[in-house]
């Protein structure tokens, strides 16, 4: 090396030169630049100092090897030895522990003596029971708990607790803001990235238990050899730590890859083809979970091609995997671009009358919402509709519609909302949690899915916070009655550390925020206002896309007597969907809850809302609000600088900015444009918006991710 | 916490339950997912255990606290405290240092007693140099130098050292294999990645001075005022580690942007408006280092459109940055779909006559090759042919052409290939190394410029290997003249430490590996070969492209009686293009380069090599080698198992066997191939093809990357 250097000199070298003169000396070592990059999500490893618990465990699945190893990894200073059984283990027969109560998946964690030392006791019935037990017992002791005292027991509430991927075999996300597809699908089944571990760790501690790889926009291409012995890889690689794999089928792909004519479901080719791609499938990966399908919705092909109903589109693919105990979600989420119904009603009316006539291994898959992931909207009216079939609830977790990655918007609330809802479907007290978890009807087969915001970048989710929602829905899909403020805690003190003036910073600003979001984006059940196709931005002076319910006008119908979407009687009659009482209080604006108010009347500007105030005045107060919000947000999170690493927290300032620019652009733009349409002014002492109306028309964003 | 677990449970807690019976106790904890992903590139931290090294800074310039913090941090049990110190600092002036020799970024690394105490001075003409002085400090010791001996001085041999990105906006990467765009173009200028810092300091280690930020094939909105703004960050970012920003521009920018009728350069509202898109991008960025332009080349925009020259485009956008000090970089990788001459010809037919009209601030960037960065082309003939102009050489970093990220493919020995060619331009010695560093004709502004194999993954370069690439690329671009096995060895210690057994198989996998990817995709100057589009995986049957030069058989034009392209006089007389002397050794087989044999010749199959085979035998054993190397590098990498963390070198054994799978297949699909065309048989003994031509056709990858 110095003969090179040597060699690539001009000017050759002297010996050592003499140096006289004063020296300013200057310290200050500025830090690396990567800190903390959030890699750790919430298995962030325990203190080093304190010493590693002493781990046994009786029996040799990998499984509960893994488990040790967590332990080992992140339990600390425990008082007692730590033993891992699984419940049928000889040695635990003897004691007639009531695990039969645990179901398949559920845990026991307890003191115990244990060949005559006192133990700490983790089981289960299953191998990821006790490793579901294991993470509960590290969740315990980050979130404060006495390791001495320790009792813990939970069984999952819902049996399929499901990611969905948007992720498309070419690497990019529909509606992912966290880089690229976390599936390097070019270099699988040979290369298994060590981040499909860490992903799987991630997972099991909450108790997710499966995942589905692609894109309900489904390439049929994933059902091809190639692509199969890649899903394979990966379920390999899932499969120790409980979680299953599931693919996103193409109704169409008998037509596409076995070159058939049809895909007809009752044509018997087509049948066979099915039943012979699920054995394929299931001879490469013997526990594979099943289907999900988005049929005839936003141009996907399905049933109703061939004038077939959407059971008997179901049905076919369910008897193709029933044999293998497969299982298939179909979604709900239709609208026809043939059906001049209100977009919010054509699900209900598609899959209400098919009640009872789906297979049993068939789950209906239903967005929160009847229309399509808003910052928030009424429960779907299918909840509590369709008693005979099993409810699977889609949440999106990643953030299409509130912000992408770069807003800070905790969605622990609105999904605590949704499950929350009463249906009254068989009187007070039917929430749809309880119609999820089949707690209604006495359904065994349930099932929660979250649309991932899980990507290739560092920190996963696309920013530190991102993270909660992916921790929340986990969480919630174990047991839907958790609070959203409780997962909150629990999330940043794992995330943060113990420091309670972080955490509480934290839980606070995560607790205002998805409110903050609607009042700027769209108060008082306002939807769908967003700009084309990125869905980034305001835009509800859109009115020129193909189809009437593309355009945001369509929404909020806007004119100069009044604002919101007549939907009862006199209009599109979407609350006869809902069980009488709810569909009786929907029917009065009086009784609609104000956060949902323009969701279902039309109301004039001057309508007098609780407050006193006139509609229009109540609506800059929300829009104001909204902003504030969020500037108060950058307030809380300056006074935690000095408590959180520096790269985690610039991140978050920095995105925080961001929102709060655009928390304004959202309210300037919506009210220079309600302005245009009512004529009406500001109230006294409002802000300005900084722009006309030509201005915000014009923005134009080509590259928005996501898209 | 344990109050939710209590909320949660279903079946109660009790108080510890006893437990008898035996306990098998199972060690072997896993390690964790991650263990050496290989971000720290070649920067990785110093033993932590050696002493940190005292460094003092004179003067308080941002990029010398920079050198001095990489001092601190990598610089280990330094036997003289470490002084940094520009050239003209009053402290030393008095020394009258040779320091006029080291020009604008040299710099000098010797000892001197400083305030009386013996110390290691690190200086230079600027505070860049200074930078350049720490970190080859800091290299001499990770590789075997001795600090207590140093004694280094080096100035780089070309101006400017540049990376071109062929980023797009919308975060995908053409011909990218390691993941999205580094830019996160979507939260800049807000969010600056830490990643963007170490993106600079990885390059600055190496004196990459420049970086052009997107693809040739721009997009008009890199130079609308939201991209401007968003160029500019990534400035700030890197300027205080030397590195100046670059700008692609599209050559029709002032129709698309500006909303001009015209784009011709002759127009004065054309030249107005580029004058003025100039100066808006330098109120921004005050040291932008200019503009890329692919012009008239696969479809792109360019003075040719008007009728006026490449030296007429060229100089109109060179007028546009002069008065700022900006150059203009102008790609001479042209060949037009009307132009029925040999493609390897048009780029020099083109450009020669123009040699002496380009602006003094142009630089005419020209790719190793003429046809498109195979894994070997004889030197492109426009070297040494346009003397009164600054030829900037043009390498490919990322390997489009030899295997993506997957295979390993150390790229100095073809990088070395070139610059060592002799052009005889000006009698022997007239190596394309003078040509571009400006030494043949006393050019002044001279250029190197690398595609860039940088993207978003952990590894920045899609594996280990390929930053190897990278770094060979920043070396050779200072130092043109320095050895490619030099180069592996410097890189592999500081990549995987001292452990000579390590390095010693790193560097002899590395050396032997270009070579095999030649082997295997096509010997003795076959090139083009590969299938359509993604330009992944053999098609050398390919033949029913629109443009024939997109067509392989339009290459090698094998027929039942020979193989290769004619360039002679007989043909397309492409070797007319060449100084006589070299002009002349090409017109015969017999004195041609056997490495080069068919990029000339059209040969017989039975063509008596100088081995004494045939052309077809002699293939057949080249074939056979290429596999066989790649079975080598296999066992090489093996017998280091035990000495490379477990992360990199699990990695690395799956991409060796992935790129032997596909070696053999480029080898079996070839064969078969000629075949079919030469009807001859393989010799006796070789392995008999896998598939018949027509399982070979049938392969399909609609998902390849970078495409």
């Amino acid at each position: 090396m110095l003969g090179m250097e040597r060699r690539i000199s001009r000017i050759g070298a002297w010996s050592a030169c003499l140096l006289a003169g004063s020296v300013l000396a200057i310290g200050a070592l500025p830090g690396t630049a990567l800190a903390n990059d959030g890699y750790d999500l919430w298995l962030a490893p325990a203190d080093k100092g304190a010493a590693a618990a002493e781990v046994t465990v009786i029996g040799d699945s990998q499984t509960l090897q893994l488990a040790a190893a967590e332990l080992r990894r992140d339990l600390t200073a425990a008082p007692l030895p730590v033993v891992l059984a699984r419940a049928d283990a000889p040695e635990l027969a003897a004691l007639g522990l009531p695990t039969a109560m645990l179901g398949a998946e559920g845990y026991l964690v307890c003191a115990a003596t244990v060949a005559g030392r006192p133990s700490l006791l983790v089981t289960g019935n299953s191998d990821t029971g006790v490793l579901y037990g294991a993470f509960a017992a590290i969740r315990a002791q980050k979130t404060g708990g006495d390791l001495a005292k320790l009792d813990l027991t939970s069984t999952p509430k819902v049996r399929l607790r499901v990611l969905n991927h948007w992720d498309n075999l070419d690497g990019s996300v529909e509606r992912g803001y966290a880089g690229q597809s976390l599936w390097d699908w070019w270099t699988l089944p040979d290369f298994k990235d060590p981040r499909y571990t860490d992903y799987a760790r991630a997972n099991a501690a909450l108790g997710i238990n499966g995942t589905v790889l692609n894109n309900v926009n489904a390439s049929p291409d994933t059902l091809s050899a190639a692509y199969i012995a890649k899903a394979a890889a990966l379920a390999d690689v899932l499969r120790p730590w409980g979680i299953k794999v599931y693919l996103s089928a193409r109704f169409s792909a008998p037509i596409e890859l076995g070159g058939l004519k049809t895909a007809d479901p009752l044509d018997p080719q087509v049948q066979a083809w099915w039943k012979a791609k699920s054995d394929e499938i299931y001879r490469a990966i013997p526990d594979f979970g099943g289907f999900l399908v988005k049929a005839n919705s936003e141009g996907q092909p399905g049933p109703r091609d061939y004038h077939r109903t959407h059971a008997e589109g179901a049905n076919m693919l369910a008897a193709a995997v029933a044999p293998h105990g497969g299982v298939v979600m179909w979604r709900a989420f239709v609208y026809a671009e043939t059906d001049p119904d209100d977009r919010a009603k054509q699900a209900y009316s598609e899959f209400k009358p098919l009640d009872g006539k789906f297979a049993d291994n068939v789950l209906v898959q239903v967005k929160n919402g009847a229309i399509d992931f808003q910052p928030r909207e009424p429960f779907h009216p299918l909840f509590g509709a369709m008693p005979k079939t099993p409810m699977m609830l889609e949440l999106q977790i990643t953030k299409e519609y509130l912000g992408f990655a770069t807003h800070l918007a905790y969605l622990g609330p609105l999904f605590e909302e949704v499950l929350e809802a009463d249906t009254r479907a068989k009187g007070k007290g039917s929430t749809v949690a309880k119609v999820v978890d089949g707690a209604l009807e006495g359904h065994d087969l349930t099932g929660m899915a979250g649309v991932a915001n899980i990507g290739r970048d560092r920190d996963w989710s696309g920013s530190t916070f991102n993270q909660a929602n992916w921790y929340a829905f986990g969480r919630l899909a174990w047991d839907p009655t958790l609070s959203a403020e409780a997962l909150a805690r629990e999330w940043a003190r794992q995330t943060f550390g113990d420091d309670p003036r972080v955490v509480d910073t934290a839980v606070s600003m995560m607790m205002e925020s998805r409110e903050a979001v609607v009042d700027y984006t769209g108060p008082f059940g306002l939807a769908h206002l967003m700009d084309t196709g990125h869905h980034y931005g305001p835009g509800p002076w859109v009115n020129d896309l193909a189809r009437p319910e593309w355009n945001p006008i369509y929404y909020h119908k806007a004119d100069r007597s009044g604002i919101g979407f007549d939907r009862t009687r006199t209009g599109s009659n979407a609350v006869a969907q809902y069980a009488p009482p709810v569909a009786r209080m929907l029917a009065d604006p009086r009784t609609t809850p104000e956060t949902e108010l323009l969701w279902f009347h039309h109301l004039a500007w001057d309508w007098k809302m609780k407050s006193g105030r006139t509609l229009w005045q109540e609506m800059v107060v929300r829009y104001d609000r909204g902003v504030a919000t969020v500037a108060h947000m950058q307030r809380q999170w300056d006074g935690v600088k000095d408590k959180v690493d520096a790269e985690r927290w610039s991140k978050t300032a920095t995105y925080l900015a961001i929102q709060h620019n655009e928390a304004r652009w959202w309210r300037d733009a919506s009210l220079v444009y309600w302005m245009s349409v009512n004529g009406l002014s500001l109230p006294e002492g409002s802000l300005a918006p900084e722009h006309d109306l030509a201005w915000y028309k014009a923005q134009r964003f080509p590259y928005a991710p996501g898209h």
